[in-house]
């Protein structure tokens, strides 16, 4: 199975219409590479629906509002309305009332009921949404006016993200052929459990809203769960997958397995390309933590590494300090043994695509003779990996982020979010 | 009671010597503000002791060393030798052998048991103390040529500390007055449980073991335990009282509440001063939190708002962004009420001394009628408060760290720890 991730030629699954417009609900600092800023992605038929919601106990009144939606009408959904420079979070009861009337002036204009409508909103915090550009602009992006196609829509869903994301993959089963894609943004706030970031993915799959949800959990733990960029958990993050149904392949208890492992590998697409898009960061790490006695601790320890502001430095000035990995590794509240560790930069077997070799810089919790500049080329490459044996089990888990660097600083020292 | 914190001033409490010397081992990067590097405090006769040691996992040979000495000698210590530059950390059996011979050394040229000698290391991870440059120093150091006084203590303990920590209080019991004088040291890796971080606490009360450890773990609770500058805990944070006797004023339990807060007092100096000296911070940042459940809810909020690097660099650009606030309190884990939270910038009615007034920008979760302007000058103070209100019960804590600079960046991503 590949994964494609060219945006000129992404499309959403058959089934789904994609289009965008700009209302003027970006303000120059929140811009992006696109004054694009709503969009919507729309089927002429109700199609099924999952979504995964941040754990933040501050909630935006879109996930609010789309949670309500969710428990009640995920088997007929027709649209998803995404407006970018707002957030429409800590806005009260006029905040959810202006996420309601964005879904009905959504549902008038594509002919459907106001609860088939999910809303996302990202951008500022604590500001209303500006109701009367949204009008404007819900009326322009369901009108001719609109640009259409889904590249537009995954520009339009950005804030400070400097590139757009999106993947997709075609998978056969014995039915016949289904295609996942689906777009994304974030890039600082991202945390395992939806950070700043949507993600909306798209299926042609027949598939019955209780199994979406199951399929969908299963992926975002192993890729949007798995990724960090400065630790911080955001009040909107929403992962959505619809389906259309529109090839007439179904997808019940036996197919689901292939199903959940090939929408893994398209959210885990989509989240490394939101790591590697970290504000200010200048490339992707991925921890990966072996030898654990089991996943959660493996997990444990990857993301302790991943959010350790020092280790991240290090690595953007291509610093081999593996202290600082097994100083992470030692505050994670695993219970790890100091020496029993092995620590290695650089590519692991599977990655025969990266020019600089593995090196062994730990192994019993003491530092190996290696070469300096070998252990550094290996930070400088492009993604740095970063591979922690714990030697007391077999378990693994895998986590992504990038490295910080003072652009992160100037970038959130001065952007009111 | 005053607690003074000028360097040029500060003595140890009376019963201590104070002596420092300059052997080679700090490198250039590691320099700080002195090329001083081992430090030696010392009595004639044994006293108490009591430690507080880092919660990491992966902890340094002196810290396995001491937890040792002071399980068996904490009645009968004689000195503690300080090394900055090599943190003896990550450094198998060769390391503690050379703990121990560090120790031996210093009990020869002093003329006690070697295990009446505590050791602290702090610098780079990973590499071999250097016996030789060491040995020579420990002769240094107890020779003439040693520099005396507590000052000169203070500076050779540092590492990318920019100032040297002092604090002493003096108070007056039935029996008579009593001194707590200590110095600390420590910049990025501060978290609470005593991250890189080393603080040596003495006082001439008499007082047995037991009890000093109570006052010590009472007094940690609300001092180092309270501070964060980038939310990564060290190998070799360790926390020093040494209570000499030579006032002939004694502790007992009636004593203890008194002693225990003054305590607190010297070391809630000491820590703000760690945060405030954070790596690249411009200023420090007390965040109260009030209207909690209980202490440890106040403390869980405080301390996900204290490691947001997201809120740190808002305030390092002076930008009111409360909604980064609002976000670190709802992912904090803390069972909270977005409703609930109300927000004030700027200085609670205790701190007379700032001259920007109170901003309060969010009531029941929403964001008020507020003038930017003054909002943002409440940030550019110093210290920069932040107090908010859970609204659900009468439970408080205050945590502090600093803000985050483009230099904290610079600072580690080119220093081998």
């Amino acid at each position: 199975m590949t994964v494609a991730t060219d945006i000129d030629s992404f499309v959403f699954a058959p089934g789904f219409s994609a289009r965008a417009t700009a209302c003027g609900l970006k303000t120059s600092s929140v811009m992006g590479a696109s004054d694009l800023d709503l969009a919507l992605i729309a089927t002429e038929t109700p199609c099924s629906a999952a979504g995964i919601f941040t754990t933040n106990k501050v909630k935006a009144a879109p996930v609010l509002y789309d949670q309500e939606v969710l428990a009640q009408q995920a088997h007929a959904i027709r649209a998803v309305i995404t407006n970018a420079g707002c957030a429409n979070a800590c806005t009260g009861p006029q905040g959810m009332a202006n996420t309601r009337q964005t879904a009905a002036l959504v549902a008038e204009r594509i002919g459907c009921a106001p609860e088939q409508v999910l809303v996302l909103s990202t951008g500022v915090i604590g500001r209303q949404l500006p109701m009367e550009k949204l009008s404007r602009g819900i009326e322009a992006v369901t009108s001719s006016e609109a640009l259409v196609g889904a590249p537009f829509v995954a520009r339009a869903i950005m804030t400070t993200d400097t590139k757009p994301k999106v993947a997709s993959a075609t998978i056969t089963l014995a039915g016949g052929s289904i295609t996942i894609a689906g777009c994304c943004k974030g890039a600082g706030m991202i945390h395992p459990n939806m950070a700043t970031m949507l993600a909306i993915v798209t299926t042609d799959a027949q598939i019955e809203p209780a199994l979406l949800d199951t399929a969908l959990r299963r992926a975002a733990n192993t890729s949007f769960n798995r990724i960090s960029v400065d630790g911080d958990t955001s009040t909107n993050d929403t992962l959505f997958l619809l389906a259309s149904g529109a090839s007439d392949v179904k997808i019940g208890e036996a197919e689901l397995d292939v199903f959940a492992i090939a929408l893994s590998e398209v959210c885990t697409s989509l989240a490394k390309q939101v790591a590697r898009d970290g504000e200010g960061a200048t490339r992707l790490i991925e921890i990966n933590v072996t030898g654990a006695r089991d996943e959660a601790e493996a997990h444990t320890v990857a993301n302790s590494i991943a959010t350790s502001p020092l280790f991240k430095c290090a690595v953007h000035g291509g610093d081999p300090n593996w202290g600082r990995v097994l100083c992470a590794a030692g505050y994670s509240g695993a219970d790890i043994d100091q020496n029993k560790l092995a620590l290695t930069f650089g590519p692991a077997d599977r990655y025969g695509d990266n020019d600089s070799p593995a090196v062994q810089v730990v192994a019993n919790g003491l530092p190996l003779e290696y070469e300096e500049r070998e252990a550094a080329a290996t930070l400088k490459s492009d993604p740095v990996l970063v591979r922690l044996d714990l030697g007391q089990g077999s378990a693994r888990a895998t986590v992504w982020t990038c490295d910080m660097s003072a652009e992160y600083v100037e970038i959130n020292a001065h952007y009111t979010s």
